[in-house]
């Protein structure tokens, strides 16, 4: 088997077979497949497509092609969470007590902050003491006694993805569906789950522009996901503007305890406990939607979903006492607000204009591996459809390093446009596909 | 400017401009552009195409990328010729002598055999004592003197082009109208002729198997010279068998030689007069084309053209009696016929195959810098529309080791075929193309 030759079988419109796409993920690694060659195969891909049987053979060679994770020690149906990445996004941080709070295991591998979208890991990070680093052994170990253990995803699972994503991002073949479905797939099916809800973000902060786009990826990943024997759910969720009011690591934590607390922003409850819904349905807790998402709220208004997150963070050498005192956390040296010039309702308050600013802020990084400010990030005072003095703040920028104030003043002030007469509040949930799940209740 | 842009750009179908096309063609041989990102914009041209204008701005950058020939100092109008490769095309050989006999000057940078297609300069390597190195003072002066002299191609022609290429030939990017017009012209106009003339070769032993396809690789590359300030003529010849009936080295030397003696086979004779009547009046020899062709035929039956042949060779340090001898060159040590398995008339005699037949006995070579042969090839006794009797010789094979007799014979007989009734004999000119010159006689 030449890799020219399965090029151009894929250039010209024909479907390659499961050996032939093994021979290409393995042929990556070993070097028989050059990285000129990858990159060809991922443009002729962009073109023609991939069949429903070639993406799913190609996430599971990607899968296997490093660690795959084995939970069955792990007593119960394990579910996880994935969002393709948002500004302002931290269900996880409330989702995955509150599923543990109500007996459905959660052994969840989460990443950092890339670009203007944070990281599960880094936030965490902001509680002193927190360590994301943890033995297999007591990984499983701690998700057995206490339900939860949330740790930083290896280096090892899915090297023939990290090889492949690298090279798509600098030769222009990032945007294609299933190119994008297998390379988050193979990474989260290696993580060993039994099923996943997946909350695919559609909007200017998302990697998704456009609703028909995100509907097309999350149907895809379902069914690869199920053709892979895992349980799949998806929704769609509005990332035009941020999640919340908090974007940032420790106000992100901070935002998060309140939530638990049943004092969280709307749009941020209503999401969580849709997901965990979802999450709870999937691993049987109850029979219905409906039950699952009553559950939920329960769990968040008896404080038994914040009792998890204390053991939890103390579990992992957190200081649990950050629920009751957030203050301990690392705090700005600086703050900044950015007021409206004008009296009016918000129509415009852009994801990835205010997630842009939090990272210019020292909230996040542009390359892998670069330090992050924990205590910097953005307050959102005001969201779309709310109304607005002239002179009223309508943002606050944190941070440690005061340089930093002004490169993220004209992208934050960029980010929101007043009008006049009313703007209707946006909903979260823009698609709840449920049609997905129904083959599997 | 960033490659990934250009990239993106292209994909998506907008035209890249000038700046942008130098950016790229200059970063091939800088590493600013990776070769993994080279083999996504050449898959990206695959499925979006080239304008005229991007292909012209590629052709001048890749031509510019190295050496270019300063053919000034060499007196009168100098036309060169490009066949895009056959199998059994020893045009050249009789052509240069031909049209330099008539006062064109010929100053020509050939090339070598490579896959199931022959090379000028290893044809010409089988005259003893040829030596197709020359400095560029002896070689505008040898033109200046005698009116002809063919060397090899300079490696530092069109670099950047010897990088694409390579890339292109391992990641399924080849098959390209723009990439293959770009290649082949950077090529030739650095060689610093004034005019070309170009036979795109059409058929199974070339690389264009469609005459649409030629005359649209033809249309392009007649285009594009005329873009960059050269006179342009095209025609469209067939391929489907050997032309004449010698395939190999030192053979194809003798069937030249015959031919310049006004002895050799039908089609090689007209098409070799056909050629050079464009390139005379190109460069004004003469006022219409059938003057043209006429000026030709009278030189192939005054024995001009051998005389200048017979100079020629001398001048390089040939042994001019070849022309008298042709024994003198390489002779085979063994040779086989295969014969008709039945009486009728030929309907097949497969070009590439043909040509891979005589490339397995050692007249080429599968990759650049392998020895070859010189003794070795294939006679074809019988071409298409051509009778035969049951039993009798259809071709000879020719190689000094015998062992290769074995590998080249089921390729050979599987090149022919036999049916009853009568067969027509192909055209050997597929399109003249004359509406090409119009604007420049």
């Amino acid at each position: 088997m030449r890799a020219v030759d399965l090029i151009i079988k894929k250039r010209d419109g024909h479907e390659l077979t499961s050996e032939e796409i093994r021979f290409f993920v393995r042929g990556l690694l070993s070097g028989e497949v050059a990285d000129y060659q990858a990159s060809a195969m991922c443009m002729a891909i962009f073109f023609r497509g991939l069949t429903f049987a070639e993406t799913r053979e190609l996430t599971r060679e990607m899968m296997c092609s490093g660690d795959t994770v084995d939970l069955s020690a792990v007593r119960g149906f394990k579910v996880d969470k994935h969002s393709t990445g948002g500004v302002g996004d931290k269900t996880t941080l409330v989702l995955a007590p509150l599923v543990a709070s109500l007996g459905v295991p959660v052994a969840k591998m989460s990443g950092r902050a890339l670009g203007h979208t944070g990281g599960t890991i880094d936030k965490l990070e902001s509680i002193p003491g927190f360590d994301p680093v943890m033995p297999r052994e007591r990984f499983i170990d701690s998700v057995n006694r206490i339900g939860i253990a949330v740790i930083g995803q290896s280096q090892e699972l899915a090297p023939a993805d990290k090889v492949l994503y690298a090279l798509r991002d600098v030769t222009g073949t990032v945007e294609s569906i299933p190119l994008i479905a297998s390379s988050i797939l193979s990474k989260k099916l290696a993580g060993g789950a039994d099923g996943i809800v997946l909350d695919v973000k559609c909007g200017s902060g998302a990697f998704m522009r456009e609703l028909d786009q995100a509907r097309l990826l999350a149907e895809t990943m379902v069914c690869i996901g199920n053709g892979l024997g895992r349980k799949m759910d998806a929704m769609i969720t509005a990332m035009d503007q941020p999640l919340g009011r908090a974007v940032g690591n420790s106000v992100e934590v901070d935002e998060a305890i309140s939530t638990l607390k049943n004092e969280g922003p709307g749009d941020l409850s209503h999401l969580c406990v849709q997901l965990a819904a979802r999450m709870l349905l999937m691993s049987g807790a109850a029979g219905t939607l409906d039950e699952c998402a009553l559950l939920a709220e329960r769990s968040l208004a008896s404080g038994a979903a914040l009792e998890k997150f204390r053991e939890f963070v103390e579990n992992q050498g957190g200081d649990p006492t950050v629920c009751d005192t957030p203050g301990i956390m690392p705090r700005a040296a600086c703050e900044e607000v950015i007021v409206s010039h004008r009296a009016g309702t918000v129509s415009r308050c852009d994801a990835f204009l205010v997630g842009r600013a939090a990272m210019l802020l020292g909230a996040g990084r542009l390359k892998k591996d670069e330090p992050i400010d924990h205590s910097a990030g953005v307050i959102v005072y005001k969201k779309i459809g709310e109304s607005v003095e002239s002179g009223e703040p309508i943002a606050k920028m944190l941070t440690s390093e005061p340089r930093r104030l002004g490169d993220a003043r004209p992208v934050l002030e960029n980010a929101f446009a007043v009008t006049d007469g009313p703007v209707a509040v946006p909903p979260v949930v823009l698609d709840p596909l449920r049609i997905f799940c129904s083959s599997q209740e």
